[in-house]
């Protein structure tokens, strides 16, 4: 693990020194902004803690675009393939943004926090640049903005029965992807039942970045009755479980549908958005490859920085873009993108973590699991 | 310094794999890409290096965002308030970008390749997703990507005789700020005279990412009787020489006048760009604070990762964005924000690196000299 370089141009959050008190070990950088990335326990003991306790991740750098005016709605369905006519205040929408050509460019979850008035809740790209280039040329009439929120995630099976103790039983009727309120140190607070986990939570959006230390150690205290720890997104959860990253699972080389998220595009011609030509020839000649899971055998394998290609017979066939040892299906477990020939699962193929180390792989679907 | 955790969002560059061989200690991430940040000695070790010999550094995550066709100088005019009417092909222009507001959203280097066809090498900011914004909107006919160019710098004042022996006495016609072509492995390469330090050098904007090594290695070789080392961008020499970082001294929060960047601004209404009515009211209005060296007393100061205030008399007065321990001045060298009133050079004021650790200071100009 090599060091990073400190500076103001990799923005601390507001849970940061907390993060730092508590013997944060390394970081990523999201969005200009430092995501924290392991503590003193290791991603296996991370992984078998979130799957049964809570733990509390700062995710401030999912950060929001903010946008706001009478042109918003029209904004943002130019924005996205999927049909967002039928959002309502509190929802919360998986929104894929796609290029002129069909690429991916972000895959935020909107927040419709009234009828103009929006949050996109984005991954690693300048999403705000992008609204703001797009309203500047068309000519809307919308403000753009970053405003001062910063989730504070709560993930694992605890959490609802921490958080309901903390502020109240009613978050306990907040649906799946839905967003309520919650009352913190005489501030509403906008509070989701949403995360970066299979094993459920909520996302506490605080608004006012001077709090940070506040909840942190509001739900800090109130956790240690369930176990609390510090964590962060777990790469052997999320690969398990079918959740992808931008950057690395897609990349404005990838289009929606190979990504398998067909059911947030609307290619019927009903609605229509950049990239919809492009989308809807995709989809009429059918996607030439998806993602799939794959395990593979041997030791624990190497960080994933470069995608490792995947063959059949000598020939090139996808290409694995994450991958970690998981410790419960003792093999490692990967996300790649497979060509249609050989994306059934039970596919046996090979996998090449580096030059010289091959490894045997099956193709699997999400969540992975081993019969 | 804490760790950075690698996945391939955070991209390896053409030399990130002869970086890693040579030692290197620590990256900073630069436009979801690596930038490596230390080497084996210590960044007062490599200052004084860079002012005598030669340095080799992969400035890779200077992405250039391509803007090519019929309307392209229409585009780069619309996102620029420079006046970029006169550019000649073979010319780099610093083109500060602007929101609407004025507010500062990347501050590259434009290099122009032909009457249609530019690039933007960027700072820290998603340009191309918002020149893809404003051309999308705007229905202009260009083609905004991002071709597969990583610059490599090599800086310091034995460069030009270096490079003038490995690719040709012609490089040595080359003005600052002008670019020309060299041949390596029979492809055409640019270099331009230019680069992140006061030290002289030059940057070759390698096409093609498959040639990084070779072109790591040829350098390299033809460097050892100039007593060649790796190396980034110094942060003692950057904050010494007046060299701002965008997200450190300027974002969206700080218009270009106040950055003292006035000419390369147009405020007399001649052409017009985005933000051109915020910008001329700054111009007319006379900016209320602008970029100062400062100098300040006891011990090498820590790493200045949130700004820190500057007061007179207990009032605050400016911030200091980026600073460091200076060998050649012994005392602490900064850069800083400062009011109107208090920006003349002498100016004392004090300096807050943290609750409690207060030092004296003095505002300077730049270059930062003690006399």
């Amino acid at each position: 693990m090599d060091g990073l370089n400190m500076s103001r141009r990799i923005r601390r959050t507001p849970y940061t020194d907390r993060v730092e008190q508590i013997g944060v070990q390394g970081f990523s950088v999201v969005n200009h902004m430092l995501l924290p990335k392991a503590f003193k326990t290791s991603v296996e003991e991370d992984y078998w803690h979130l799957r049964e306790h809570v733990q509390i991740w700062d995710v401030s750098c999912e950060r929001q675009v903010q946008i706001e005016g009478p042109d918003a709605a029209e904004l943002l369905q130019w924005m996205t393939p999927r049909d967002i006519s039928n959002a309502k205040v509190g929802d919360c929408l998986y929104v894929p943004i796609i290029d002129a050509n069909a690429g991916l460019i972000n895959d935020p979850v909107m927040l419709k926090l009234s009828n103009n008035k929006f949050w996109l809740s984005i991954a690693d790209s300048d999403v705000l640049l992008y609204a703001m280039g797009l309203a500047l040329g068309r000519g809307l009439d919308v403000e753009v903005s970053e405003p001062d929120v910063s989730p504070l995630a709560v993930q694992g099976p605890k959490t609802e029965d921490l958080l309901a103790g903390l502020f109240g039983e009613h978050i306990r009727d907040i649906g799946f992807f839905k967003f309520g309120w919650i009352e913190f140190e005489n501030t509403h607070q906008l509070i989701a039942r949403s995360g970066y986990s299979r094993q459920g939570g909520f996302e506490i959006y605080l608004s006012g970045g001077h709090l940070g230390s506040a909840l942190w150690d509001a739900v800090w205290s109130a956790g240690q009755t369930f176990n609390i720890a510090p964590g962060c997104p777990n790469l052997i959860e999320r690969i398990e479980g079918g959740l992808f990253s931008y950057g690395n699972e897609m990349t404005r080389e990838n289009n929606p549908l190979e990504l398998g998220l067909v059911k947030f595009c609307s290619v019927d011609g009903s609605i229509d958005y950049i990239g919809r030509k492009a989308l809807q020839e995709i989809a009429k000649q059918g996607v030439t490859r998806e993602i799939r899971g794959i395990t593979f055998d041997g030791d624990p394998c190497p960080t994933c920085s470069v995608p490792w290609p995947v063959t059949v017979g000598g020939i090139e066939i996808g290409k694995i873009t994450s991958a970690i040892w998981s410790p419960r299906l003792k093999c490692n477990v990967g996300q790649a993108i497979i060509d249609r020939r050989f994306w059934d699962a039970g596919q046996q193929v090979t996998v090449h973590c580096r030059d010289q180390d091959m490894r045997r792989g099956i193709v699997r679907k999400f969540p992975i699991e081993i019969d």
